[in-house]
């Protein structure tokens, strides 16, 4: 995308802004599905800023315009933003305006600011409203500018989905939606929309490619006692899928026939939504006699609890993923002191070792190989203008993940590829320990995250570091690589950590224009001891397969217990790996893993 | 009290909601100004049902009657609800009904339920209002039957109040108060409420004693940038107290007074208050056409955060309390092998050494002095009753501290009396470690407590053990022994920990039938480093001045930096308290304090 080309759609999306009597239209990033990552359909905020991060919201008026993002993206947004006519608002900083004060500010008393409600959150929209309305400005949701200025504009994806059998999701979609239905009558709802494309796709046990790294398709869902109904395109489904689906009651109907599905439902019941994944359109046509049920999902408290098939899935995939990076880790190891190796062709090298793999799907997201300073900048992904060739000095940090069909991977190694400053073996050494305290943390039934946080963290606090982002989030069973609701973060989550859960453990710490540390594996929540007098006790098994660099550690910093973990910790993963791999890979495997 | 009063009582409370037409009536165990220790004229929970724990409600209908109340409490409340009409209703098991939920059976629809809304939380009642009006059940809530069937009810005290001078305070009336409408305007409030004691005494640097343990008179106050008003019968102000305060434009009426001018505020004004630290009659009486503020109390943050001479207070209060308690534990030493030492004789001898010391006021709670199996019940208080003689064997939990009018005290020590099991040695020391990992923890600006909870309990947890009490409270500055808004608990709490803020610092663990252990000591938020890169980082200070029992410590337990803090945490207690004690004493205390 050339930038020059922003100026005129600011001028195009004014002139429908003047049509409609619209003082301020806010562009958010997400779709009508709320998707961290939307189908390039949705990529509206894309589209008329030019600013390409995953998250930050758009808000033109008749001469103003800006784009608020946080910190992981300020210099990204800066150099995008350039001579395009939208100013960068840095989040959190002291003097940046809040966005809702500073739209408050430009609509005036009087004024009217606009939103597309289909593809804004209907708890956003509502505190939005409230706002507003405090201070006598209309707002106004009706409206998609870009269904009328965006030329090119690419459809909704049509492309084909598949299901996946029984024997790999390890429950049928009748017994899921079995246990929906138990789930609504405890909370006295009738029926539940669903909107988010993982959820819909765990609820089918359907998969497809509409989106980069998430393997879901555009698709609503409404669950109840009396009937189950897909609302899809149904040019996307292969007739033996639709047949399926029909075969167990469930009836497919057109992708937009949600709205007057939802329109229709039978006054006085109860509808189960979650508010902040709906779209502020559809709760808007909840006919206003339902009562509304406004819970967390219980489909991803369900979908976060993974079944034994899955997880012997997981473990599956946690062996080709593994794999392959043995294969990977031999190459870089040969191919930086060649001169070979940059950040663009670490993720190639890595694509092409995963797809050897059997039932690689994909990417789970875009790998994040950063060398030195790139590593500190903690959603960093190289492109051919920022990728910096790895010299054999320093650190450099890699975060990749995989998509294969009976199992989603995410992990992040930091690799010595020199000479290392006595500094940066600190560091090592303090994220490790806090990976090793969180690996093997035991807790009582009724944890949540935010409690178990700080182990984490604990031995960089010690040393005044820290690390601005989560420990943990929740992974799907080939789907999303980041899902609730669970997660191992500062913030307060109600959220309890339940056995079959699957979360990331990954603390780090970033120098600025230096280097960056990060080392994170999956870890899986289980029943550690039923004991009687103080309750059941969870542990984590860690299933991630692939060795920690041993050599930025600082073994005096570590204690006894901390060396057997990691000991232990690489002597399983070669026992796990040794026999798909070749006599020189297995040699190499061997002296990654050696005790220290 | 005579159990079998009870019956009558229950017959007039009876009479009476017949007279008023009332099917259910709820007494909860608080008073008009949300105490957690009301003055005995508000104790109509324990007078209606003979139940005399702290925490606890008594619901009344024509032919059923009962006490919920937690864990703490089951087997004290099962003894003392003998045979007097109510049945105990255990919190928190399996089949015991929710109390609204009863309650709401036991009306009816169309029936009505009365509470008295002096007496109430607001947040509460409305709460049960919302319940209750969506199954058609009236709420009333301007009824005390206790005015009507209570004979001999003492009056609300009137006891002489006292004021705190400056350089006891640290802060002028004034200052506080103009640090109040500060707090107002940020909230773009007109005036505060202030209910509870504590901060009414806090505001005015004004003490009493109307309340068991707490040093508060019963009172309410209204601060405005316009006028301070403080409610309070005016018998109880010695004329230079009030004349004070009339000095400083501080407007002294009559306590019930608080009514009228409440009702009486200009209409439009903001009026800031706490929901769940305001009576609901009070909240009711503001105008309709106030706008309400509900947030966190202001003075409450600003009461936790102690000023440098509260400190130096309690500092000192410390060093007096630790020479009571050298005097307290050598007489203990010698009595228990004299078999002269019963848990009421050490709550008895712990308040006459402390009373020798200076600025002597009183217990800050009833002594918690738990032998053997009673040292498991943690909330326990000896009686005549139950009071066990202390046999040279085991473990003896002491859970004691005091009002100085220069600091509060609180600390909590569990001694070896005699020989000890391998299993009373593991828990002390796990206990310990956890004790320890709290006092040393570094962590940023920003944390909560409930984030640091897991460093007191992880040893614990790693052994499948745990206790089911929070880690740490706030502690008032001569003034209430538990106070806000900060915690250090397994629950989520949005409060930051602030420097200044004086916390406890208890873990402990309790076998039932067998024993109970617990460590505490008081610690201060303070600064640890002002970093730029990383940001600001605090620790903490312990203040409590006493030696921990180092006999039951398992020493191979413990890492090098354990055992070297409790070394330098006794090496200050024999430094601070040495000058104050006789040579016996500082010989005693020189061996008590020996590293380890």
């Amino acid at each position: 995308m050339k930038t020059n080309e922003i100026p005129e759609r600011l001028s195009a999306i004014r002139q429908f802004m003047t049509e409609k009597q619209l003082d301020v239209f806010i562009v958010p990033s997400t779709d009508a599905h709320l998707s961290e990552y939307p189908p390039k359909h949705w990529e509206s905020r894309k589209w008329i800023s030019g600013f390409t991060g995953s998250a930050g919201t758009a808000v033109v008026t008749k001469d103003k315009a800006g784009v608020w993002t946080d910190s992981r993206y300020f210099l990204q947004a800066a150099d995008e933003l350039k001579e395009t006519g939208f100013e960068l608002f840095k989040m959190g900083q002291p003097d940046t305006p809040d966005m809702t004060d500073w739209v408050i500010e430009q609509a005036g008393k009087g004024g009217t600011v606009g939103i597309d409600g289909l593809v804004y959150a209907a708890s956003d929209a509502k505190a939005l409203k409230t706002k507003l309305d405090a201070k006598g400005i209309r707002l106004e949701t009706s409206l998609d500018p870009f269904a009328v200025i965006w030329n090119n504009r690419l459809e909704i994806p049509k492309n084909e989905v598949f299901t996946l059998p029984d024997n790999v999701a390890g429950e049928s979609v009748t017994s899921k939606i079995g246990r929906i239905n138990s789930e609504l009558k405890k909370l006295d709802a009738d029926g539940l929309i669903i909107v988010t494309l993982d959820a819909v796709a765990w609820t089918f046990n359907l998969r497809g490619n509409d989106v980069a790294y998430n393997p879901v398709a555009v698709a609503y869902a409404y669950v109840s006692e009396k009937e189950t109904v897909l609302f899809i395109d149904p040019e996307k489904l292969p007739d033996e899928v639709a047949e399926g689906y029909k075969k167990h009651g469930i009836k497919i109907t057109d992708y937009n026939d949600i709205f007057d599905y939802v329109a229709g439902l039978p006054g006085n019941s109860a509808v189960c939504i979650t508010g902040n994944k709906i779209n502020y359109k559809l709760l808007q046509t909840i006919p206003a006699s339902c009562k509304i049920v406004d819970v967390p999902s219980p489909v991803d408290l369900m979908k976060s609890i993974k079944n034994q098939t899955e997880l012997k899935g997981f473990r599956n995939a946690m062996i080709k993923d593994g794999v392959a990076l043995v294969k990977f880790y031999m190459w870089l190891e040969k191919a930086i002191p060649a001169g070979e190796v940059s950040e663009v062709t670490i993720e190639e090298k890595l694509l092409e070792y995963r797809s050897q793999q059997d039932l690689f799907v994909g990417d789970s997201f875009a790998t994040i190989a950063g060398y030195a300073g790139n590593g500190a900048i903690v959603h960093y992904h190289a492109s051919p203008e920022t990728s910096q060739q790895v010299h054999p000095q320093g650190l450099l940090l890699i975060d990749s993940g995989a998509q294969y069909k009976d199992g989603t991977t995410d992990l992040t190694r930091t690799l010595a590829v020199g000479k290392l400053t006595r500094q940066m073996k600190k560091d090592y050494t303090l994220v490790l320990k806090g990976h090793i305290a969180l690996a093997t943390a035991i807790f009582p039934e009724g944890t949540r995250g935010s409690q178990l946080d700080i182990l984490a963290r604990k031995f960089l606090w010690n040393n005044e570091l820290t690390y601005w982002h989560g420990t943990g989030h929740g992974i799907g069973h080939f789907l999303n690589v980041h899902e609730g609701p669970q997660s191992i973060r500062t913030e307060e989550n109600p959220t309890q950590l339940k056995p079959g859960m699957v979360t990331s453990n990954e603390p780090g710490v970033y120098r600025a224009n230096q280097y960056g540390v990060r080392t994170e594996n999956l870890i899986v929540t289980q029943v550690y001891k039923k004991t009687k007098e103080f309750g059941t006790f969870y542990n984590f098994e860690t299933i991630t397969l692939c060795p920690i660099d041993t050599k930025p550690i600082s073994k005096k910093m570590l204690t006894k217990d901390e060396v057997k973990w990691l000991n232990n910790y690489h002597k399983m993963v070669f026992k796990k790996l040794k026999n798909y791999l070749n006599e020189e890979e297995r040699a190499w495997l061997k002296r990654k893993t050696k005790a220290i």
